[in-house]
C-alpha cells in the first residue's frame, strides 16, 4: 500500500450477490441511450437460479480498473464496460481511486440468458458499498441501469416493474403477483451472429413493426400488471407468450432480417403449446438468443421440466431473491 | 340428355392447365373480402412444376354443380367455393347451367404451396371457356382473383404482379426482370393449425404490426419492380427474404400467436444463409405454411437443390407458362 491509503481514502472492498431475470413483458429498444432509459416499461422475475458473485476492491496503487472474469483477467468490451461503470460511481462519489473487481458467473453466457443482469446488480451494490454510495433499492435500480438496462430489476426479488422516465426516475419496484416458476431450456446454437445491442439498435433503425412494438408494449405492460394484480396466472402467462412472439417478431422483420429462434427453440414452442393442449397452464417466453423459458405455475414445474428435458438441458427456476452484499466495505 | 338439352343452350366443356406461383413479394391481407382485393399488391413467379388440370363440363341435367378433386368427390368448403364461383361466371354470361368440375392437383395439398392458385386459375380459364367469356389475360386474371387472390397471378407466365385496385382494375400484369430459380422445399408438419385464411384475417384483427405490413409492403413492391427493372438478382432476392420474414413476423405477432415456420424451416433458412456465406446468391421465402423455398439464379438452382436435400424433399422449379386451355368448348 502506498502512503495514498490512508483514512481520508479507505480502501473499501465489498461483495454482491444477484441472480438474473427472465422478463414477462420485454424491454426492448432505448429512448436514450448514454443513460439507459428504455422506451417502454417491462415486467420480469428474478430467478433463484445462476447468481453472480462480484467482490469490487479500491487499490490505491492500481492506475485502472482491473477485471477478473470466471477466473481469468476480461479485456476488450467487458473491461471497458466496467471501466465506464466505476467511473460513474467515482464520479458520484468523489473518489478517484480505482478498483479491482472479481466477478463469477454461473449462468450459460452468449445464448440469451443476460449475465449482464445479475453482473451489474451484483457491480453495482459491490461497488456503491465499496465507494460509499447508498444502497438502497432504489438508488442501486436507478444506477444498475446505467451498465446495463435490465440489471435495474435484477435488484429486485420475484417480480418487478422497470418503469420509463428519466434518468433519476427510471428504476425497477416491486410487484405483487401471482405465483411463477420458470423452466430455463438451454439451447446451445453457438455463438450470437448479432449482438443484442446491435440488434435492439438495428430495429429502430431498420424494422417497420418498431414503433408498433413500442406502443403496443406500453398496452401490455398495463394489462400484465393488472393481471398480476388480479393474481391471474394464466392471464399473465398468455401477455408474456403473446409478447415474446412480438419481441421475436419485431427483431425479424429488421434489413437484413435478425432471427434468434433456433430450431429447437421452435420445438420448444411447440412442446409448450401441446402441454398447454394437455390442460397444464404453461407458456413461452424467449429473450434476444435461443433459450427458451417455459413459465407456469410452481406446482406444475417438475412436469414441465420433465416434458422438455428431451429437447434441451432444463433448469427448474423459482422466484428469487434480490441483490445482497454478503461482506461489507472494510478499511 | 334430356330435352332442356337444345341449340340455344348448348352443354359446353373445356379443359385448362395452370400452375401455382410463389410470392417473391407477398399477398397478405384484403382491403375488400367479398370481391378479394388486396391490400397491397404483390409479385411473383409462376412455376413449371406441379400443375392443376380442370375440366368445366355444363350439363342441363345437373340441379346443382359437382366437384371431383383429385379423383373423388369433393364436398364442404372446396365444393362451396367452386360453386359460388361458377355462380359469379353464370351471372356474367347470362347462363344458368350447371357443371360437373374434374381437378386434379399435383400440387402438395394443405403445406404452404398455394394449390388454390392454380386451381382457381385453371377453374377461371376452363369456366370462361366452357361458358363463353372472354378468355384474355386480364378477364381471366380478374376473375380468378375472385376465387382466390393469389390464383390473379398464376394466369401469366413467370414474374407477376398484381396490383391493388377496384374490382376491375385489380388484376396481374406481366413483369420483365432477371432469371429467377426456385427450390422448393417441402417440410412436413401435418395440417395447419390455422388456416392462411383464418390468420389473414386474426393479422388484420389482432396483430399490431398490420399497419406497418401493409405500409411497408407497399415500399417494398415499388422497390421490387425496380429490381427487376434494373434485372438487378441480389437486390430482388434480398428483398424477397426480408418480405417473407416481415409477412411471418406480422403473422406471429397475433394475439393468440400463430407460428407457421417449423424447426425444419428454420433449418432450412439457416443453410441458405450459410450458402450465402460461401457466395451462392440464394435467399429464402415461404408461404403461409412449413415450406421454405430457395430463390436463386437458374444456373446455381441445382447446386442449391443438393444442399437442401438432407433437410427436405426438394423440387426445383424455373418459370413456368401462363394458363392455358387444352380443349377448347364443344357442342
Amino acid at each position: 500500500m502506498s502512503d495514498l491509503s490512508t483514512a481520508t481514502t479507505p480502501a473499501g472492498t465489498a461483495t454482491a450477490v444477484a441472480h438474473p431475470n427472465i422478463a414477462l413483458v420485454k424491454y426492448w429498444g432505448k429512448s436514450d441511450a448514454t443513460v439507459n432509459l428504455p422506451e417502454t416499461g417491462s415486467l420480469s422475475l428474478t430467478l433463484d437460479v445462476f447468481p453472480t458473485t462480484t467482490t469490487v476492491t479500491l487499490d490505491d496503487d492500481l492506475t485502472a480498473d482491473t477485471l477478473e472474469l470466471d477466473g481469468a483477467p476480461a479485456h476488450g468490451t467487458p473491461l471497458d464496460r466496467v471501466r465506464r461503470f466505476l467511473d460513474l460511481v467515482r464520479e458520484r462519489a468523489g473518489r478517484s481511486t480505482h478498483a479491482r473487481v472479481v466477478s463469477r458467473n454461473t449462468v450459460p453466457t452468449g445464448a440469451g440468458l443476460a449475465s449482464s443482469a445479475s453482473g451489474f446488480a451484483a457491480l453495482a451494490a459491490a461497488a456503491s458499498a465499496a465507494y460509499g454510495l447508498p444502497t438502497d433499492a432504489v438508488s442501486l435500480s436507478r444506477l444498475a441501469r446505467r451498465g446495463s438496462g435490465s440489471a435495474s430489476r435484477s435488484i429486485l426479488p420475484g417480480l418487478a416493474a422497470w418503469h420509463e422516465g428519466d434518468d433519476t426516475s427510471s428504476y425497477a419496484v416491486p410487484v405483487t403477483g401471482p405465483a411463477v416458476a420458470m423452466v430455463v431450456a438451454t439451447v446451445d446454437a453457438g455463438p450470437k451472429a448479432v449482438s443484442s445491442r446491435e440488434a435492439m439498435r438495428r430495429s429502430a433503425d431498420t424494422s417497420p413493426y418498431y414503433p408498433a412494438w413500442v406502443t403496443s408494449t406500453r398496452e401490455t405492460l398495463v394489462a400484465a400488471l393488472a393481471a398480476c394484480e388480479a393474481g391471474d396466472f394464466t392471464a399473465l402467462g398468455r401477455i408474456t407468450e403473446t409478447n415474446a412472439m412480438r419481441m421475436h417478431a419485431a427483431i425479424q422483420a429488421c434489413d437484413p432480417p435478425v432471427r434468434y429462434l433456433a430450431p429447437t427453440s421452435v420445438r420448444l414452442f411447440d412442446r409448450i403449446a401441446e402441454l398447454r393442449g394437455d390442460g397444464i397452464d404453461v407458456w413461452g417466453t424467449a429473450d434476444a438468443g435461443p433459450n427458451v423459458v417455459a413459465v407456469c405455475r410452481p406446482g406444475d414445474a417438475q412436469r414441465v421440466a420433465d416434458a422438455l428435458a428431451d429437447l434441451a438441458p432444463v433448469t427448474v427456476a423459482h422466484a428469487g431473491p434480490g441483490v445482497r452484499l454478503v461482506a461489507g466495505p472494510t478499511a
